[in-house]
């Protein structure tokens, strides 16, 4: 990329570095990065990694070598959330399509605000967005890609305040009271949304949910008739589809049946669980959610695809624009605002979380990521059986997707995780079901087999009975 | 990554597909990429580059093969940002130790809540913000990474808000009149934040620039009292350091002092400007910065990092976590929340956007960037004397920092920016300035040649000619 210049201005400041080819660089590391997928690393307290490692930026120029080393001493002290030991979150594992697409996005790192800036690109976004849209049960629909989960349901939030209280958008809020509803399994996004769009977060009504951590749908409906009395102007419901902990889904048919009664807005929080509608078998679990009037989904988790990748659907196409669009004339040129989708983006300057997705599904077709829950689920279910096997596991609850929440006899679930993170053994997170201390086993890696399942179970033994000679 | 399985599932689902290395196709393509460094796809209408394509996810699955074709088919009709020919937005070129960083954040794959979820990713985090600070010129400083610019101004603003209007993240608003006070130059993501937030657009007043299009301070204390009158509660300041057409700097000194003496918070938006904090020689532009009470800086635009990566600085370090925290122990797991940036991030789960830039400033050293600058303004004073020196060509307003603001005579600007991009020859912007309709050449990309600054003229000349014989 260096070139000759006749202006005199020093090499100094140049982007292209000119040392080899950094191509060659990022497979030669990355391959040492793949190399470690059966370990994690022990990870001690912050202050000591802190402290082994070099991080201010220097006042001088360094050669590429030296900065690789840098940064491979860096990754080493990282977390590999792709290999068999890391069952911490809802996702893990590596799809080799989807990092194809998204290594090809940072080298392309086209903004994604105009048809003018971004072109073809813009279009795969719109063919995922219809797409995604269609397996909710819309035949047409609005959306747009947001920077997570938590920033699609808010951009939905947003839109159903819009909806609910016209001339906030234009004047702000008028004092009268205010609510929304969701469950007390919900995500914690939903309250802290409430605070971000000025709802507050006291508007908000955590609805009990039933033994298998579903939203109580006569609940709901006391909580809109108490409202209702007080003179207190309902918002919106949000209903969740796989929640954090437990994986469960909120029955949303009849939720929607309530929304629509109360012509209330309903959006549907499926960050973890929208996966699923790629399954016909496990549709049934979303039952109604073509009802919702938006809908939260993250590709980065049960589809395997890198941070971040989530879209907030719509049913209907013109609110979202409307809750977004600022004319720039400097920025919008030439297009049809149709193909420029910073009009109804929360974002200026916008990354292109699209195209990973595009080429794994473009790899894999529909029929893969049917398969694909199924390994999940299949991999869950082997669990639940090594559970049931074990005198010393027990089964907090039955699971209803691939989170599968147990506990340990004689052992701290918190104990548990600790000790297996501090001593690079695995990691899992811990959580509480009913009040109830559980460890959290999420099966989201496709790329695990039944023997690395077993593998998890003998290190919670292991570090169980590590705990109990204490 | 593939492996046996005893449980006989399928294979199909898997991620790693097993079919050679991505690694080596991604190089592969990526090199073709950056041989059209010299060019940029000829853009015609989007309905034609639909057509073309076929976009839709299919049924079946696909060889991988087939996969990275329709990909290149794609990429090749997607704009190129890095090469010689675009000067359409605020960022340009690449940069190689930058490119290095993403190419294996993407690869790492990790989420940045928590330090038990990112390890050392969080620390090189941050050490860049407490670096990034320092520049602004605080000692000790509180920030977070957002997904751009318009949000960074967003996590100020809703910090600002609450600080401003005490209870509102708990209970929302009171009805009371409220208002905030920009230039009429700032970017179009401070009124759309207003919305956002429950402020409402309309409580954005614009403040009159000068001839320089800078903000006026007697105009912004005029519109103070105004308010004051009136009994409206101010909210925020928000001065802009280099505004995105004219790439104007207010004078933020006196903004300062004047919010000092009302009690009211100044925030800068430095998303464009903010790099000049790196050049000693010009950093007297933002003179008085350090006295703002929070500050937006795009490391994706004049850091040629790619995109995006972008920081919201605030000078107190308790008030970001207080809008923006939210319990949630299934998450926030084992370390001292110092250490999980979740409890001070918009997002829940989060992409590492700032492991570019460490790499990169690790590379260049604040030395890199100082020179880095300097070529940037180098071409920016090439392109003015270009200008000066060919009666044709007019320049609107002498510029500030690295954007170029031109007319041609007898062609419209909009149409000069149109022809350009349809027929493939480059991508310019236009904007207006005073009204006046002109074209905006952006000096971003050090890479360039004083010679290919010549070239972009020689294609502005010949799409005026074509146009004056129409």
């Amino acid at each position: 990329m260096q070139q000759a210049d006749q202006s005199g201005l020093r090499d100094a400041g140049r982007g292209g570095t000119g040392e080899g080819d950094v191509f060659d660089l990022a497979a030669e590391i990355s391959r040492r990065l793949i190399a470690r997928d059966g370990e994690i690393y022990p990870l001690p307290d912050p202050h000591r990694v802190e402290a082994e490692l070099d991080l201010t930026p220097p006042r001088r120029s360094q050669p590429m070598e030296a900065v690789s080393d840098r940064l491979w001493r860096l990754l080493e002290r990282t977390p590999n959330t792709s290999g068999k030991r890391y069952f911490n979150q809802l996702f893990a594992g590596r799809d080799d399509a989807a990092l194809l697409g998204e290594l090809l996005t940072v080298v392309a790192n086209n903004s994604m605000y105009t048809f003018k800036a971004a072109g073809a690109q813009i279009l795969a976004e719109r063919a995922l967005l219809r797409h995604m849209g269609s397996k909710v049960g819309w035949a047409d629909c609005d959306g747009a890609f947001t920077p997570g989960g938590s920033m699609s349901n808010y951009a939905a939030m947003l839109v159903a305040r819009d909806a609910a209280l016209p001339g906030v958008r234009e004047h702000g809020f008028d004092g009268r009271p205010l609510a929304m509803y969701t469950s007390a399994e919900s995500h914690y996004s939903i309250r802290k949304n409430a605070g971000m769009l000025g709802l507050g977060r006291d508007s908000v009504r955590f609805i009990e949910a039933d033994a298998d951590g579903r939203m109580r749908v006569d609940a709901l409906r006391d909580a809109l008739d108490r409202d209702q009395r007080a003179g207190v102007t309902p918002v919106m419901i949000v209903a969740t589809a796989g929640t954090t902990v437990q994986g469960a889904f909120d029955p949303i048919r009849p939720i929607a049946q309530v929304a629509r009664e109360r012509g209330v807005w309903l959006h549907v929080d499926g960050a973890f669980g929208g996966t699923l509608l790629l399954s016909p078998k496990r549709r049934h679990t979303l039952d109604g959610c073509e009802l919702a009037d938006s809908f939260t989904w993250d590709a980065h988790k049960m589809m395997g695809v890198p941070l971040t990748c989530s879209v907030a659907l719509f049913r209907n196409r013109a609110l979202l624009q409307r809750s977004l669009d600022e004319s720039a004339t400097y920025l919008f040129q030439r297009d049809d605002d149709d193909y420029n989708p910073g009009v109804r983006s929360l974002q200026c300057g916008r990354r292109n979380d699209a195209l990973k997705l595009w080429t794994a599904w473009q790899r894999h077709g529909d029929e893969g990521y049917e398969a694909r829950v199924e390994r999940q689920f299949a991999l869950a279910d082997h669990a639940v059986r090594v559970i049931e096997a074990d005198p010393q596991l027990t089964l907090v609850k039955r699971p209803q997707s691939i989170n599968v929440c147990f506990e340990v006899a004689g052992a701290d679930a918190r104990q548990v995780s600790d000790l297996l993170d501090r001593e690079g053994r695995l990691k899992v997170s811990h959580g509480a079901v009913d009040g109830r201390p559980t460890i959290r086993l999420v099966c989201a890696n496709p790329d695990l087999s039944t023997a690395d399942i077993d593998e998890f179970f003998a290190e919670i033994r292991w570090a169980a009975s590590q705990l109990r000679r204490v």
